[in-house]
């Protein structure tokens, strides 16, 4: 459960309708009841159900809203995902802002899924980050799960991740990973970026419990999963696409991390049909 | 002015923040100050310095942030977009936040650049639609201007746009413009969306002042511009790509609407580079 | 739908409730239930059951509460008109917000149909404005249309009108004018305030689709409709009362728009009597 | 100080301006400076100053707003009261909202000036009620300050008023009093409503603090006056008009309420000019 | 019934939630439903019903959860108080906040009915303070009642109390009685701190409703109480502690305050034992 | 940086302050300047200063406040701690609220003190609990930092901590590891509750990185050290006190986690004087 997705969501509302949808209130009268469906044009992981069927119900809590699948299905072009019964006014006025999440998200959890399919039996996870939209990570973050990613941290207070520039005021990996074994809560494992197989040597002996590989070629990859194999958990990322994935998982390393996840995922066409 | 804008991006930052930035707390040192620039791996259009030079200064309000461009420019890669100087904490601890914003806003206004490049000379404009992320269309919106579009309705209190299901309700296109007419604004012009040469007949008939031509063939259009030419403004919308858009703008319509401007552009790979 | 409305009403309850009703809290019982009618010492035009209903509601879901007429009825003297059971605590403690809204709106909605009475047959339609009391521009905006009136623009988004300042900044109403239909959406109508003959001349050269005619006097008026009629659509307002109103509705224009409708009505007596 | 002031005053500004003031972005550049004037059409006291420069203030902190009288000053016609200088654009687009408040805030000011004009010298004080506009409370009993006027309570927690309803459920007024005095803070003084001289004597009898006199004659309150002078305090209510009032108030009573001076005051007509 | 009182608990619950009890998500499924109760390991007076109940009903209105007794009884050790029904992972998250909330405002009332249990049969009342906890002010007064307590006032608005840096920027206490009595509402009784019998007898002459005594040792409390017995209503404040607290009472005194009863109870030990 | 930190106190200064200080605005001309001290009657530690400084300054801004000792000093008592200049008026109305918060806020940190000083070169640290007052625990926590203590989670989303409840729904301490090993962040180090040795045994064999060891005798503290040291983090937590303290770290344990800390920390006696 989401604690303030309620109040996000009727500020989304709030967006699109302002002082009231025009058309509808002046073309269909109050009392007209209906039913409407929303299929896809394409193949899809479904994602999102639920800012879609919220927004409906936040509107008007009489109207019934049905979603025929659970998240993270496949969905076959031209079937039926969701149904929608109540009056027209809300149908027509809440459609295009409860399209605008679930579109998003179904595209999000397909691409996932393509990249998930892609590194199949590698024994290789792959994860998101923290590019997202913002307002929006929750569902997205849960949209990857529906496509079979795993979620790396939510936010800067769940997670340890020392960076090329926490490393540049510290003065040394050894220095960052002692400051923040001291400063942080005994909870938290303690994951470091490295840019080459140095570095990789400086995190392990500093005591990273996690190393970032950012931007190894899938040569440096298997040079450095031999040297930290058993001794740290090895992340990789950068220039992760569905052309490259698959040789980068099978270095061996335990993580796969990807921004385009939920930064560049392309939204599934998806349609409102009515039968009023 | 955005009323609402800084508390939006305030909320966006406690998204991401949460009860604190883990790492940068424990490593680096409150009093440490330190600069960064922000630059592109690839050529862009700029948009959405405002909400990028906000987000500091919310954190932070004695964070300097400059954006040495105004938005709306085309920027080569590794030209540097922004400076920022204050807080080393404050840099590292906003930047996922305010990159988020920016990478997304100049997708959008660099695919937009792209599609009215392509019907440069044509004497139509390019409108964008509501299919945008939720809460946040006021940036996308700016977005498309600066890539050179038109904004259509902001939401659904400003324009009428009558639909196939409000028509199917109203009976027919003469009662649904007639019932529009009657209660909405005095000051609105009325757009009916036909999909057909004879609903364009329709609509014209009874008095729309705008048609919204979906998913006509090119040739279609084209009889279209002659029926309606003079009589009606002319929009056309589905099927609209990079690849399809010129053609359709030949064809005479006033306006040529594309949702992918905001649904599907790509993210722009932005960095982040201190000097701290 | 008006999604905020509950905030707002909510805080409107907080205002006169603070930390408690002392009164009913020391000297009612919490189990004590009751019955209460409310009725008019007047006869008026029924508005506001709306934000009546949901104040008793919002303090207490389990209180029920009957509007007797629909919104729009002209109501007798002495004639019950709202009907609430539920804890006499809940009665006493909402009775003073709720009847602040409904005494109010019920002035507006009785002063506009003596209004909308006095230009019965003429043709000319009766617009409010946006001199309405900050923050329940909806409800009173509602009180007009229940008052037979029809409403101007809700806010500045939804409507373009160039008035003398808007033309003093742009040089000339042309120029005015062809900025604003370069600038706004293709769906907005351009009206232009005039102040004389000369300007409406000016504005109809100009490719104005609606004019207000503004504080002209009855004389004027028939000579602007002379000039416009069939070119524009012609709004006058300044000056209008219920004295002056029929003549400057009979001068032809299409609508007479009113300020104090909104900003100046008289609230109607209204009555909650209690059988505890 | 009002702490949550800002917030309504931003809601307000909010809801007239909307995704944006249309008019005034397409016609108006960002970059004119401008000044303007406000000044009334009629004599008035002045309310409201505070409002209306926050109002400027919050949509752009750079404005520059002088307030050129006291509030509670008597203003001739065509005096400026007011200096605005900024961006035309945030004159244009704050200008309604602005002067929505301060117009009626004068009203409630200058009618409350007529009023205490009127019982000059009777020793007799005028006190508002609770029949204000919701979530302006704060503002209108500050403009019956500024009129001369003094407070009775802010809100239901802030004293006590036993009514007739009070009294039935309670049984008699020896009972309301005696559960009063045992329930609230022994900081208040303890007011009674009643209707006639038996409900007086009781009432005094019951220990009250203050009497409310509901719609008696100018005999029955000399009457009262006669019986309770020194034992209790006295307030009058009920057809309270500036023809009534001084009579009601040289019968000798305390205090005289009226629900008329913040519920139906007549709006000043108030102009801005501007000087662009 | 608290206004407000959701919107704060919804925040308390984000407070700990976060972004989703990791734990539990993980460990427990979605669908396991269970039983648990919460119990005391000492004796205590029950107070905080409603915040502990609407914890769990705002996160999941599905749980049922029953308070077994009423606030303000005697609870025994090891007697169960609270049974909550529901899904599993509702109890786990929910239970820390909802604890956090009734241990404290127990050890309240536990603390005050010790208190109130000292004092009886003297006549005397026990008052609470301001010196409560931020936001929480109005379960805390509850607590104090349901401890046999009496509230003052609840904040700065609801009573007079003028204290020593009052008094000395007017002058003397007749003159802050005299400000006091012109500027604030008639409904208000006028309370004055005296630090010793002088300005006790200041106090009274300038009219003073209630005198605070405030740091009197018991033989001046009990010369302060012959000098103003039944001409003014007597408060004692300071060193008020459970050993101290019947002799204070025993002067005769009307009230004595105490701020420990909020700002320094011990929490009560509270368990909730799950049958999953 | 608290992003939220400014909405809290500003609801904290309006629950005490509601529609005004009706004793402050009638006693205290609005001109009055003044200057005030603060200083405490006892020894103790000092904390926060954030949120003592934030309230006067939202109040009003210009108000000058200064701290004369850094969070975390052991302060003596009658020495001076913060300095207050600006209008009378403000000092007063908002003293009662700016104390409420650092005087529990210093007992915090006094208590904290103590209990570090007690295990002073044992080599254990304290630790805090989430027993901390709903919405103001980031002030707590840091309280606990300023007395010498370290932080456990702050939320449920920032750690995992398997309870007897997780374990009886998974069935066994090795399933719910295992669960959580799979559903968390891989950036996550897992704790497990044990109640004794037996358990302690299984927590090491499933792969817990950190034991809980709650209500475990000083004897079994000592035989679950020998189990467990080097192979896993040890954490004691049950009946600890300033009596027991020491004696529970002696064991070898790494962690003594306290909740008393902050559920039952008396509040330091802070005083604010004036020379107005």
């Amino acid at each position: 459960m989401m604690i303030e997705m309620d109040e996000l969501l009727r500020l989304a509302l709030l967006e699109d309708i302002g002082s009231g949808d025009a058309t509808t209130l002046s073309v269909i009268p109050a009392e007209r009841e209906g039913r409407a469906v929303v299929f896809g044009r394409e193949p899809f992981v479904l994602s999102g159900s639920k800012p879609f069927i919220r927004i409906f119900e936040l509107f008007d809590p009489e109207t019934r809203v049905e979603c025929l699948f659970p998240d993270g299905e496949q969905i076959a072009p031209n079937v039926n995902v969701f149904m929608i019964e109540g009056q027209v006014r809300t149908l027509l006025t809440c459609e295009r802002t409860a399209l605008n999440f679930v579109q998003r998200l179904c595209g999000i959890a397909t691409l996932t899924r393509k990249m998930t399919d892609a590194i199949a039996g590698t024994g290789c996870r792959l994860l998101d980050t923290r590019k997202t939209t913002p307002l929006w990570r929750g569902f997205e973050k849960e949209a990857v799960r529906h496509g079979g990613g795993k979620n790396h941290r939510f936010g800067l207070a769940d997670g340890i991740l020392i960076k090329d520039n926490h490393i540049a005021v510290a003065g040394s990996i050894k220095e960052a990973v002692r400051r923040a074994r001291e400063g942080v809560l005994h909870t938290f494992r303690i994951e470091v970026e490295v840019e080459n197989l140095d570095q990789l040597g400086e995190a392990i002996t500093a005591g990273a419990d996690i190393v970032l590989l950012d931007n190894f070629t899938v040569d440096m990859l298997k040079r450095a999963v031999e040297i930290g194999k058993g001794r740290v958990t090895m992340e990789a990322s950068g220039g992760v696409t569905l052309e490259t994935v698959r040789a980068i998982a099978q270095t061996g390393v335990d993580f796969v991390s990807c921004g385009a996840l939920t930064h560049s995922a392309r939204s599934i066409d998806l349609t409102m049909e009515f039968s009023v």
